[in-house]
């Protein structure tokens, strides 16, 4: 990471990590599996709910959203109530997910309902939920305007919808035959992209910006996360094992529907024969790779992640901030796109 | 009912419904199983999500709102957006709780697990969640002050708090062998009494109530759920078949851990002993009612549920509430104290 984008990190992350403690209440006065459960997923707990220290995520989005909030020309600190309530919320959804998915673990941990349950696994996650949402009512205790605490809310839960309709989608795709590019492009928007969105936005919001410029901030993090997606898929096939952590060709092994595989299906008969076959047998994923190269659809995904990207940057632009708020929210954008965060 | 209560219900009941269906886009326009199987759980479309109207609960958690309202001096119509969030916030707690009870029908029909999966259950109940908090803020397209629409979502995410500390309880209770009284009163405090205070609450909020008389109608909603719920518990051991609709003693034959039983296991050791063998046997349920006869446990819960409605009634008092709506509210509570309803 690059000097300013290092120190706001530095600055934000003790911050943000207090705001999410206060709201959990993980100074110790709850020691019972209620909080605990949630304070294991958040990473400051261990399963016996004693104190530990594992990693968590990264909280871009949250940092995205008090960059924001600094660049829109606003005090970040005002801002920690949101974004304590979007990591709260897409850790909420992560809960959800792991069941949905049975998912044993995530981030070498077991995930909530491996240990406790799937029963209190839902309703750890609607808890967390919740507070997510009372995490936001906090905004009008660091002097937010009331109007603008109800339109951040607003907002809020209509992103939070909109992620309900992305999860309803990817789960859909799994048990049908055809997905179409247009219908997976929609499906990572709700998964991914509205919830970054949200973050420019609601930073925007709260430092008082001009409608404008936070529909710019809106669009900045909406293309960003689509973009970001877009990049997943093509490291999913062709990326690098050594930048991925993950072995190569991953997606076509487990024969996930992401972008370039369903434009190759749409394009290219082959494809669409050895996606039929049960078995995919020797050889499958060299075949499905080289008839992926035919069908064109690295250079689809490729053009489509650098056409995202061009338009994230130039909504950054158009926001017109400048200063060292802005420069760090230049540098996340590029380290994300780059991948080299 | 009596006649102030049916004209108020015949009033409301249409407008309360247009709201809900307004807010879960029950128009036809979104035929797609994402907004039907939310349409489902309410009633309005069956399994093929085809219209339909079945009955789906009796909306006295909503109608309660809408009476606070009018009866501490509002226009019950303002209140509408915060009746429908309520109603929405219990369904979705039903999706969640049937999948986590593992119930296969509600209400004489399948639960929405049944028919689409788990999977997706939960991402429909987390769904009706986020649309819940969305209903809330269409308070502020009605007029009401964004100072008191921040005030009423904040407890109304408190209370979705204290819903899934119910909840947690309630689950917990099951794994375990011994729960006391008064960890059973915190755990129907949660289940049952906050979403009715609530109710109470947000009504006399929204039509611009003192404090002192807002806290009075929160009570009043507090201890009708809190009395609603040991009443419950009682029909279950000594109810009258024909009035609940239940054989006799159900809750004796599932072991249900209510609140005479609990009182009685605390006293008697006999009965003790009975519940820890494994299988009642023949007899069981007429030597347990006899020993939880001889231990008090009716004498016991039936004063508690008198004390209770006596405490609901005399906050309703406090509130100092005249006119047709007090009239309607206070008929409304008598009726569900007896079960006349």
């Amino acid at each position: 990471m690059t000097n300013e984008l290092t120190n706001y990190f530095q600055e934000m992350l003790p911050a943000l990590e207090q705001e999410m403690r206060d709201i959990l209440l993980a100074d110790g006065t709850q020691p019972n599996p209620f909080w605990g459960m949630m304070q294991y997923h958040m990473g400051w707990v261990d399963s016996e709910l004693q104190p530990a220290n594992v990693n968590s995520g990264k909280r871009i989005r949250p940092i995205l959203c008090l960059l924001a909030c600094q660049a829109a020309g606003g005090d970040w600190r005002q801002a920690l109530p949101a974004a304590a309530a979007i990591e709260l919320l897409h850790n909420f959804s992560l809960i959800h997910d792991d069941i949905e998915d049975a998912s044993p673990t995530r981030r070498g941990r077991a995930t909530v309902w491996k240990i406790w349950g799937i029963e209190q696994a839902i309703n750890s996650g609607d808890s967390m939920f919740a507070l997510a949402h009372l995490a936001m009512s906090r905004l009008s205790d660091r002097g937010v305007a009331a109007a603008v605490v109800v339109q951040a809310l607003r907002r809020f839960d209509e992103t939070c919808v909109a992620l309900t309709q992305g999860q309803y989608a990817d789960m859909d795709f799994e048990a049908r035959d055809e997905v179409s590019v247009a219908e997976y492009m929609a499906m990572i928007e709700g998964k991914t992209a509205v919830l970054i969105a949200l973050c420019g936005e609601l930073g925007a919001l709260i430092a008082g910006a001009d409608t404008t410029v936070i529909e710019h901030y809106a669009q900045f993090g909406h293309d960003l996360g689509l973009a970001f997606q877009v990049i997943d898929d093509i490291l999913g096939i062709w990326g690098d094992e050594v930048l991925t952590g993950k072995s190569a060709a991953t997606d076509i092994v487990t024969r996930k529907k992401t972008l370039p595989v369903l434009y190759g299906l749409a394009q290219n008969d082959d494809l669409r024969r050895l996606y039929a076959q049960a078995e995919g047998g020797d050889g499958f994923v060299e075949t499905a790779v080289h008839l992926l190269n035919q069908s064109g659809a690295r250079t689809y995904a490729t053009d489509q992640a650098a056409a995202i990207s061009q338009s994230a940057l130039h909504h950054m632009e158009a926001t017109q901030a400048a200063g060292p708020a802005a420069v760090a929210l230049r540098q996340l954008a590029n380290a994300l796109l780059k991948r080299d965060f």
